[in-house]
C-alpha cells in the first residue's frame, strides 16, 4: 500500500454509520513534510525564488506544522515527470509551468502562457478577479490535483538572433529554440523549431546548431551569456506575454490539510505569484541597461512580422476548440483579455505614455 | 490602564532576571479579536472588498485564533482619525489610504499614490521586489505601526467634466474636486480645488457647486451616478496612476502576534492587494463600455495639459525634499519607477500595442 492509498483509506474510508457520526473531516495530525517536485534546476534565477518563496511561506504561516521540501528536477523525478508524480501520489506537490502538461490536457497552457495571450496584469485580473482560479481548479480536479498559480516571469523577450529578422520571410528555415505553443506558431511560419533545456542553449547557439533562441527575459538571459553570441535582442515577443508558474497539490493530500492550512496554501501561492512578478520586473530593467551597454542591439519586429505571429497564433489556439473544457477556458481567458486590455489601454497605457514623454522632456 | 498599556506590561515588562530566563517572546494566548477601524463607508464598492478580503484571510489562515473586526468610518472613530486611533492604541489596526496621513508625514503619500507616480505594476515591483515594503515599515516604525499595502484600485480616472478641457487655460477657476497632492497640483494650475467625501459629490456636481470631479474609476464612479450630470469622461488622469490601500497594525499589538500570525498578516495583506487590483480592473472594463453606451463622451487631455500636469506635479513632489526620510522614499520610488517603466515600455507595452492592433485587424 502506498502512502496515498493509506491516506485515502484513513481519510475517506470507514462504514456509512461511522461517516454519519464523524461530523468533522479527518485531518492529518502533527507536523508533516510534503515533498514538492519541480520542473527546475536548483537555484535557477527567478524561477527557483518562487519555489522557495512558496515553501517558506507555507512553513511560516502554518507555524512549522507543514514543511514543504522542494526537489530540483532529476532529484526525485525528471522535470516533465512531476505531473504524473503528483497525480499518482509519488510526490505531494509540484511546482512548474503548467504548459509543460499540454499533453495531459491542452488547456493547461492557459495557466502559464499562450501565444498572443495575456500579460501579467491581465492574468491577475482573470485569475483573481474573474473565473481563472475556479477554472484552474476545475481542470485540476479531473486529474486529482488542486492547482494555484504561484510565480510569474512577466512578459518574456522575443529572443536572441545572430542576424536581424526583417520580414516574415526571414523566419523560413531559421533554426530557432522555442518550446510549447509558441514553437508550434514558429513552425507554421517555416522555422526549424528546436526544444532544448536552458543548460544546452549557449553551446547550441555558439556552434551554429541554433540561429536564434528565446529564453525568459534580460535578467535570466544575461546569466546564460546569450549576449556573447547573438547580438540582436528583441525585448517584445508574441509567445509568452506573461508566464505564470503553478503549484499543484495531490487532491487527496490537499483534503487532509486543515482549513487553515489550505488557506495558507492559497495565500502562500498568491503571495509567491505577486512577489515573483515583482522580482523579475525589478531585475529586468537594470539587466536590459547592462545588455545595451555591452553592445547588444535592441530590435523590434516589424508590423508584418507581428501580423504573421498573430495569424499563426490564432490558428494554433483554435486547434483544440472541439474540446469542451478547452473551449470554455479559451473563451473565458480571451474575453477577459479583451475587456481588461480595453480598460488598461485608455488608463494605464495612456497615462504611462504621457508621463514618460513629459518626464523625458522636463 | 488601557488595553495597550496592559499588553506593554505583560509583553515587555518584568525584571532583567526574568527576561534572561524567558527565552521566548510573550505572545498573547487564545482567541483574540482585533478591532480594525477604516477610512471607508461600510460596503463601498471595491474598497470595502479589500477590507473584507484581509479580515477573512486573517481569520481563515489563523484557524480562527485571530478575528479581525472591521469598523466603518464613524462607527468607532471618524475616517481621518484612524491613524491616531491605532498609534494611540484605541484600535488595533486601520485600513485606509495612507495619503490621508500626509499631515503626520508627507512620505505616506508614496504608499498610496503621488501625481505623476507609479502604476499598479510599478508599485508591485517597488514594494515587493525592491525597497518599498522595507521603507513602509521604516516609516511606520516612527509612529509605532506595522504597515502593509493591502488593496489597489489601479489607475484612477482623470475625472468627469461638464465641459471638455481643451487647454491648460480651461483649468483656471475650474471648481474641481480632488483631494491630496493631486489637488495641490490642480491648485497650482489655477483650479478652485474642493475636497468633498464621495457621498456629497453627486449633489455638488448637479447644483453647479462643482464644475468637475474625479472619484476612482468607471466601476465606482458609475455607482455614484456621475455620468448622469457630467458627460465628458477622461479615463486617464495624472493624479493617482495606481492607488494602494494599506493596513497598519499598532506595533506593540503586532509584536504580541505569534510568528505564524505575523506571517498570516503579511500574506493576507499581499493577497488582498493582488486580489483587489484584479477586482477593480475586472469591473472597470465592462463599466466603461456601459458608460459609453449611455452617451458619455470619452476624452483625452491634450499634450500641453499633460505637460502642465507634469511640471506642477514635479514642483509639488519637490516641496518636502529637505526631509531626510521623504527624500529617501521619494528617490527610491522614482528611481524604481523609471527603471521598471523602461523595461515594461519595450516589453509589455510594445507587445500589447501590436497584439491589440493585429487582433483588431484579424
Amino acid at each position: 500500500m502506498d502512502r496515498r492509498s493509506f491516506l485515502r483509506t484513513s481519510a475517506l474510508g470507514g462504514s456509512a454509520a461511522a461517516a454519519a457520526t464523524l461530523a468533522a473531516p479527518a485531518y492529518a495530525q502533527g507536523k508533516r513534510t510534503l515533498t514538492m517536485v519541480t520542473t527546475w534546476p536548483r537555484g535557477l534565477a527567478g524561477v527557483w525564488d518562487s519555489v522557495e518563496r512558496f515553501a517558506n511561506n507555507m512553513t511560516a504561516a502554518t507555524d512549522g506544522q507543514i514543511t514543504v521540501e522542494p526537489k530540483a528536477a532529476g532529484e526525485l523525478v525528471g522535470a516533465l515527470e512531476v505531473f504524473d508524480a503528483v497525480t499518482s501520489g509519488q510526490a505531494d506537490i509540484y511546482h512548474g509551468a503548467d504548459y509543460y502538461f499540454i499533453g495531459q490536457h491542452p488547456s493547461f497552457a492557459y495557466f502559464t502562457a499562450v501565444p498572443f495571450g495575456m500579460t501579467a496584469p491581465e492574468i491577475m485580473t482573470w485569475y483573481y478577479g474573474q473565473d481563472g482560479m475556479a477554472l484552474h481548479h476545475e481542470l485540476g480536479e479531473i486529474f486529482g490535483i488542486k492547482s494555484f498559480i504561484a510565480g510569474q516571469t512577466g512578459a518574456q523577450g522575443g529572443g536572441w538572433f545572430r542576424n536581424p529578422i526583417n520580414s516574415a520571410d526571414d523566419i523560413q528555415g531559421l533554426k530557432f529554440r522555442m518550446p510549447g505553443l509558441g514553437g508550434q506558431v514558429m513552425a507554421k511560419l517555416g522555422a526549424s523549431v528546436q526544444v532544448l533545456p536552458g543548460g544546452e542553449i549557449y553551446q547550441a547557439l555558439s556552434t551554429g546548431a541554433l540561429d536564434a533562441t528565446e529564453w525568459i527575459g534580460p535578467w535570466s538571459d544575461e546569466k546564460l551569456g546569450l549576449q556573447e553570441i547573438a547580438k540582436n535582442y528583441y525585448p517584445a515577443g508574441f509567445h509568452e506575454p506573461g508566464a505564470a508558474l503553478s503549484v499543484a497539490c495531490n487532491l487527496e493530500v490537499f483534503n487532509t490539510l486543515t482549513p487553515s492550512q489550505q488557506k495558507a496554501f492559497e495565500l502562500s501561492a498568491a503571495d509567491a505569484h505577486q512577489h515573483n512578478y515583482a522580482l523579475f520586473i525589478a531585475n529586468n530593467g537594470p539587466a536590459l541597461e547592462r545588455l545595451k551597454s555591452s553592445g547588444v542591439q535592441i530590435q523590434t519586429f516589424s508590423d508584418d512580422i507581428w501580423e504573421a505571429f498573430g495569424r499563426a497564433s490564432q490558428e494554433v489556439l483554435a486547434e483544440n476548440m472541439d474540446d469542451e473544457i478547452y473551449a470554455k477556458i479559451h473563451n473565458s481567458a480571451m474575453n477577459s483579455m479583451r475587456s481588461t486590455s480595453g480598460w488598461l489601454s485608455v488608463s494605464d497605457s495612456a497615462y504611462t505614455t504621457q508621463r514618460n514623454r513629459v518626464l523625458d522632456a522636463l
